[in-house]
């Protein structure tokens, strides 16, 4: 089964009807079905596959020996978002595979496939979960208490999906090497007139949740100036998010709130609201964090509201390994694929701050829209992808 | 059994231990306890109770004959909201009953005590529904459609309370007369001194949904300069419709926000949030809204997105009676209660718009704060309310 007719099995997969739009939450039914799915593809190429407590997955080509290599994504989808962000990789390694078993390619040494959970954070609100959990980077005596939108408990949504605990995870400790394929997020590649592009890093990035409080009230009676109303200090606070990004070529966005009561004739007690910020640098990232903090704290003094900020996820920057992205690059027969940095945050920068050597290839979006049903990818690009993926895989095993 | 016995046995319905707020929203649990409290109450006096198949009720003291005086209010809350708003009149209402009893009043005509569901509009977003429907100045047919939060239509709301159909309801044909005791929402009657005022009228008000839409897109990987985010055309409309209010004297409020997604790391494709406005005339209120319009419509040109505007309920100025709000005020022995208007909406102004003569009372609260867990009144006040209540309706049925 050859890359079209995989993409075209998972096309269906917890897609809505209204909207076009994936809602792959993490252990719901239509991310056990891509589980389901992934197990499947993986016994047909005769692979053998391990799942940890989570739900992550290895796919196991077992051959020669040493440290292994591994390439893979994510199946989990941010909410509405597209088909590409990380099946892309996934459905890549597999066809990848297959394209080194059509060539004759005898591994030296394992070759994996592996699909982390929760990359996106998209339900317990840290991207990247499951990866971070195998890794050992997060403890699962912090991750176990995290709650989603409902109030269900991270271990108690495994238990009702029939999984077990999370922890560091030891079918990882032989992996030598991690190579993630995903779609490009961006218009780099578009502008570059490249299908391909081997990743640089990952700039630091962080999510912020904002709580403001003021007094509820009601929204008929009560004259302007006596309220206390923690709406104006959220409005005014995503207006400077976005102006201080903008200024400074970063990346600032409040795209969650929470209202409380949420009335329409109510003035707000409490507007809960996540900045997600990246910045090309550490001190960068500080820098616009801080300046955003100290307009929402000017503008609650004169609202008359409160504001707490928790730092929910802060990843510092990441630098996947230079003479890998090199190699990778010098590939292309015509010239090398470009080399490109990234402001996303993916399941490569966990494993590379855990001490892999890791690479990442970006495919080619032409509209650049990602986490939205409109997210694309031509087909003729994603095939340049895995062949990209089989060369450097090859050349890894080899 | 006293205003303090039946305002202690309320106390607990429906209120959350988390917030010490209310949540008595319609054909819910608290909501059908609230009813059931009613009857009994009723039954307990030998009122006679009628019940619409909304669950509207009217618990009647069968006497004399002619044209009926109805006093009342309700006994639903917004989310999170307060004690008094709408159970202070109905309680009032029992409480001045048993007063008429004991000053031994044998009313000429018939007097009712009555309690309309989903005053608020907290469900179903329509405030006043139930006496909109019953007085027939809204159609069942157009109802019946409305859906809750969840999805949930009207109908199917009614029929798991095992209540019926809505419409015009006969029981308030032969009304000659409604008078509604409410808290005070606002701080004129501890300016002015005085424990109970009179409302003149009610403020043209309405509510408007805005339909924010734009793009959604990764945000991290997506330039500020490319995105089309509806947030801050939200965020700057809520900025906006607050100074317009308040350089006018007037109210807006955006209390009331859905996101979509709604996830932290994606640019929201659309932001619907509600717009609440008052103002002291017809005219003045076309205008607030206009130019929270116009303004909102200037900033989605320059974040490319797209503005729609959807009045969902939209009432009129009401004048209650001003013969019997001056007789109501006369009733004072230390000069006369103070005549006050009203920013917020009432089932007294849609039973003063079909034609009702209508009045309303109003019992002084120290802070002025409604529709929150603070509204609060003194219990000295509450009672020189149900006893200028009582002198009213014996003035009424004599």
């Amino acid at each position: 089964m050859g890359f079209e007719e995989m993409w075209h099995e998972l096309e269906p997969v917890g897609r809505s009807s209204a909207s076009g739009g994936y809602f792959r939450q993490p252990w719901t039914g239509a991310e056990g079905e891509l589980r389901s799915w992934f197990a499947e593809a993986a016994a047909a190429r005769g692979l053998r596959v391990e799942t940890d407590g989570l739900g992550n997955q290895v796919a196991w080509w077992d051959a020669g020996s040493g440290d292994a290599v591994l390439t893979g994504s994510h199946l989990d989808s941010v909410l509405d978002g597209g088909a590409y962000d990380g099946p892309l990789g996934v459905v890549s390694g597999l066809a990848a595979i297959d394209v080194l078993r059509e060539r004759g390619v005898q591994p030296s040494r394992p070759l994996g496939v592996s699909v982390f959970v929760e990359e996106e954070g998209s339900r317990f609100g840290i991207a990247c979960l499951g990866s971070r959990l195998a890794t050992g980077t997060l403890d699962w005596s912090t991750a176990r208490e995290l709650r989603d939108r409902d109030g269900v408990f991270l271990s108690d949504a495994l238990s009702a999906a029939g999984l077990g605990e999370g922890g560091r995870w030891s079918e990882l400790d032989g992996v030598g090497c991690f190579v993630e394929l995903h779609v490009e997020q961006g218009r780099d590649l578009v502008d570059r007139g490249a299908a391909v592009g081997v990743g640089s890093g990952i700039w630091p990035h962080g999510r912020y949740r904002f709580e403001f409080a003021g007094e509820a009230n009601h929204a008929g009676t009560t004259r302007m100036e006596d309220r206390h109303d923690p709406m104006l200090t959220y409005a005014m606070t995503a207006l400077a998010a976005h102006k201080q990004a903008r200024l400074a070529g970063e990346r600032a966005t409040f795209g969650r709130v929470a209202v409380e009561p949420n009335g329409t004739n109510a003035v707000p007690s409490r507007v809960t609201a996540w900045l997600d910020a990246r910045a090309s640098s550490e001190g960068s990232l500080s820098e616009l964090v801080d300046v955003v903090i100290r307009q929402a704290g000017e503008r609650a003094g004169r609202d008359g509201t409160t504001l707490d900020v928790t730092p929910e996820s802060v990843s510092g920057e990441v630098a996947f390994d230079a003479d890998l992205a090199a190699r990778i690059a010098a590939d292309h027969a015509e010239g090398d694929w470009p080399i490109i940095p990234t402001a996303a945050g993916h399941d490569a920068g966990i494993l590379a701050a855990a001490g892999v050597p890791t690479a990442m290839l970006f495919v080619r979006n032409p509209t650049g829209v990602s986490h939205s049903p409109a997210e694309h990818a031509e087909v003729a690009d994603c095939l340049v992808g895995v062949s990209a993926l089989a060369n450097t895989l090859e050349r890894l095993v080899s």
